[in-house]
């Protein structure tokens, strides 16, 4: 039996998942629907996909939609009516079923709404690496109208891929990712702006470390913010909060307290055992 | 002839710089004064140094004092006589010079102010890496006073461990120093603040790369905040109006100015060509 994905969209994510799908035999064939020709022209060079179509064949037996997350509502209803299984890789899930559902008028079923957290600050085919998301979680936000038939399909094809699958709600995983991915690349985004070439021979690991992210690609995060913010603008404004309360602490040379903000962060961090 | 160096404090930076001169042959001795016991009697199991001391012998070739930046201008004074070459690691050094001219009267002609660019989330003996200083940039801020004939000993030390040697002025390296180190970690600090375990599952790469600073040794942080916020809390202010800018982009749903922000500080970021 041949089965074909299609894939909208191979950068970073979309190529990943083609060269780790192709590693291991999840599909006989994958294509690509890709406008940028340079990115499209790189992924058939590279070998991420077989071919590059115009539209998204109608037979294929899957679509993962990988492209910034404020394009897949579009897509969703563009599909809404595919006999195949449509899945997507956007960072936000709330605001893209939100966005779906006011279109369609439902969640078509056919549906399975995903985000691999597997991010990285590179971009575009070339930084596709086929084992992007091994070891690495994927969050499913499975809705009611969600055939779960065609959950089971996609849960397995990223298993295929290395990944681990947990299940949440969409709301639920915005609130989460706002804190723990959207406000860090928020934070070193507004960071960045105050550094210039000549601060850089100046950078240690530190710097290298926390501003990473601070590379990531523009039009995939500004539509994360715009989707996401009725989530993260609180998160930010609770961290405006912590920051003046430290800014007080150093302002006043309380240096006790400082020690005492500085041992609960290191707590929170060092619960995390997968590094230093 | 044999060599002595004596070093207050052997956590992190005080034990990797033993592991490298001894590595080196730069000293035929190397003893610690260490008021941790614990981190004593780790320093000497690890073969870090050969003996502990209870004070600094008077005929040591060298002392390098390797403890919190804010207890330091108490040693330079205590050492202001030492026939040796005195030399510290201090993240802050305008600051460090102006207490000790203020205690001492003068600056002492035995003192090279030193800075390896080189800190870790880690601390304490068990994390000292020969390594740790390869590669690196160490920048020396030394004053009118600064004898000439010890800076260049110390600026040999330092290249023997695999350092590379900048000078800078004391108040132009806490001004730099404020925005590429101390600042972020200040940011890492107040971001963990609102990071609960139950956010832990739920991290990629992003978050751990950005908050790996947070870790970072608390004693050691208060103190820098502390002695330099005349340089910090200015960079703070620029930072806290950058954010506030950035958060009225993403109230107001202008796309479009949210995507040159963050292409703004990709390109700063993607000047550091030594990272992805």
């Amino acid at each position: 039996m041949t089965t074909c994905l299609s894939i909208v969209g191979v950068g970073l994510i979309g190529g990943s998942f083609a060269l780790a799908a192709r590693n291991a035999g999840s599909f006989s064939t994958i294509v690509a629907f890709e406008p940028d020709e340079a990115n499209a022209a790189r992924a058939l060079a590279l070998g991420l996909v077989d071919e590059v179509v115009s539209e998204i064949p109608a037979d294929c037996d899957a679509v993962l939609v990988a492209c910034p997350s404020d394009r897949v509502p579009q897509w969703l209803e563009t599909l809404q009516d595919h006999s195949g299984v449509v899945f997507d890789t956007a960072s936000v899930k709330g605001a893209v079923l939100a966005a779906t559902q006011a279109s369609v008028g439902h969640l078509p079923a056919n549906y399975v709404p995903c985000h691999p957290i597997a991010g990285l600050e590179k971009s575009g085919p070339d930084a596709a690496d086929a084992d992007l998301f091994r070891d690495k979680l994927v969050i499913i936000t499975a809705a009611a109208a969600t055939d779960r038939e065609r959950c089971k399909r996609v849960e397995r094809w990223w298993q295929e891929t290395g990944a681990r699958i947990e299940h949440m709600d969409a709301f639920e995983h915005d609130r989460v990712y706002a804190l723990t991915s959207h406000l860090p690349h928020l934070l070193a985004f507004a960071y960045l702006q105050g550094v210039a070439a000549e601060h850089l021979p100046h950078t240690g690991g530190g710097f290298r470390d926390f501003s990473r992210i601070g590379a990531s690609d523009s039009a995939m995060w500004s539509a994360i913010f715009e989707l996401n913010k009725d989530a993260l603008l609180p998160r930010l404004a609770e961290f405006q909060k912590n920051l003046d309360s430290f800014r007080r602490v150093i302002e006043t040379g309380d240096v006790a307290a400082s020690k005492a903000l500085i041992e609960a962060a290191r707590t929170h961090r060092r619960e995390l055992a997968d590094d230093g």
